[in-house]
């Protein structure tokens, strides 16, 4: 078992093994410290996606945003954005070309990277106040659909609202939304507490992403505002070149996830 | 008196009168809405704005931003930004040029608007809480301060984070605190209390920006992130042209302050 050294692992150690090549999911690694979903764009289309934002904080929280050509991030000062996820994905006009495990040969001075807030963060808050995360329980992915909510567009992109769903047993759904509520830049409180139905959901157990996750008896539907609306969108919209994270090779920031929590 | 007419006015009433060319300083105008500070800028300059923004959400609360040429916004569906505030300024190379009731002849379909959060939203709360405004009860504009506190750079902008400065009776700091922590949107909480040294501020009494503001006894200075951050930083590095509100003569929005209250 590699668990209690991953996730014993301070954020430092977890980025350099990543960086020296070790390409797994991010998960369980650096316990305590919150993880992040990375965007790369050239700047002609840095604009939209930062109006995007701007009009969309619930799913696209933004935690960082680099200058041009910048792989420096204040959320952890020594990191090497080009280097230090375990994977990224490159996209070409919207389709995904490859998958490295790292893109320093593709660096140029027109990039700016966008470092999204993630659930995980909230994921450790709720588990902390006694409300079990079912997807964790269960071992899967979370479950994610697109809804029929349109986000406020921005120049080229536009798209769906995009929602991940946990089961929460009816009596801790008030303290799901207060414990997330206090979270705004890991998606904050809930877009929906049950009726699918409403979002355009018509079958929970069929997800758009992730996996499908069993209810037990008396869970709720509760629906949060999801990290993987931008690049949705993004990939709709289909911009000459992108790089992104690889699903679940996240950022490993130096932020601890108490830092996203308002007092 | 006009008083209880300009306060009585809706949003709607109150820009469709500064849109014919009255010219008054807005404060006092529909009471329970919020203001706005304006910054509109060229396309090319508007991402390091933005940028700005996201870097420093204290000084700089977005609250809109418009597509470049759109002079509509969501804070106000039925308005016009080129004509419904009272008064404008126009500033070229960083040098004020004029001061005009509308802008529509400058117009053009490159121009980025900017909405920004403004104090007067959290004036209103401290007044309901019990919380004595003095530069409201002196009829005097408030102080404000340039701090030896550096604001994050974005692109050509960089400078100093500018303060607003009010005397708050010590036993009632903490309730100016809690009042204003819930509204991120017009400013937050204090970034400061107490101290002004400790800024870089020598004498109170001698502010940067606004007037000077009487002190009661026992009354404590509390610093708040201040919306001419962004004007003050964007006039130092010169854009080739932009429009601003012209001080005190704000855009009165169709959002109720209490929107901008967090539950």
């Amino acid at each position: 078992m590699t668990t209690t050294v991953t996730a014993s692992a301070s954020p430092v150690e977890a980025r350099l093994r990543y960086r020296e090549g070790l390409a797994v999911p991010t998960s369980g690694w650096a316990t305590g410290f919150a993880q992040a979903n990375l965007v790369i764009l050239p700047r002609e289309w840095a604009f939209d996606l930062l109006l995007f934002g701007q009009r969309n904080p619930e799913p696209v929280p933004l935690l960082d945003v680099t200058d041009p050509g910048s792989f420096r991030t204040s959320l952890a000062p020594g990191a090497d954005l080009r280097t230090d996820l375990p994977r990224y994905r490159v996209w070409r006009n919207g389709e995904l070309v490859d998958e490295p495990t790292d893109v320093v040969e593709l660096w140029s001075d027109e990039l700016v990277s966008f470092l999204i807030g993630c659930s995980f963060s909230f994921e450790a808050a709720l588990l902390e106040a006694g409300v079990p995360v079912r997807n964790m329980e269960q071992g899967r992915n979370v479950s994610m659909y697109r809804t029929n909510v349109a986000c406020r567009p921005a120049g080229r992109l536009a798209g769906p609202l995009v929602v991940s769903m946990r089961p929460i047993p009816a009596a801790l759904v008030a303290r799901a939304v207060l414990v997330t509520g206090r979270m705004p830049q890991v998606h904050g409180e809930p877009v929906h507490v049950g009726s699918p139905a409403s979002l355009g959901i018509d079958d929970l157990s069929e997800p758009d992403f992730g996996d499908a996750v069993a209810f037990d008896d008396g869970d709720v539907p509760v629906f949060w505002a999801c990290g993987v609306t931008p690049q949705a969108v993004l990939m709709a919209s289909r911009p000459p070149f992108a790089i992104t994270h690889a699903p679940g090779h996240m950022f490993v920031t130096d932020i601890p996830d108490s830092a996203y929590r308002r007092p």
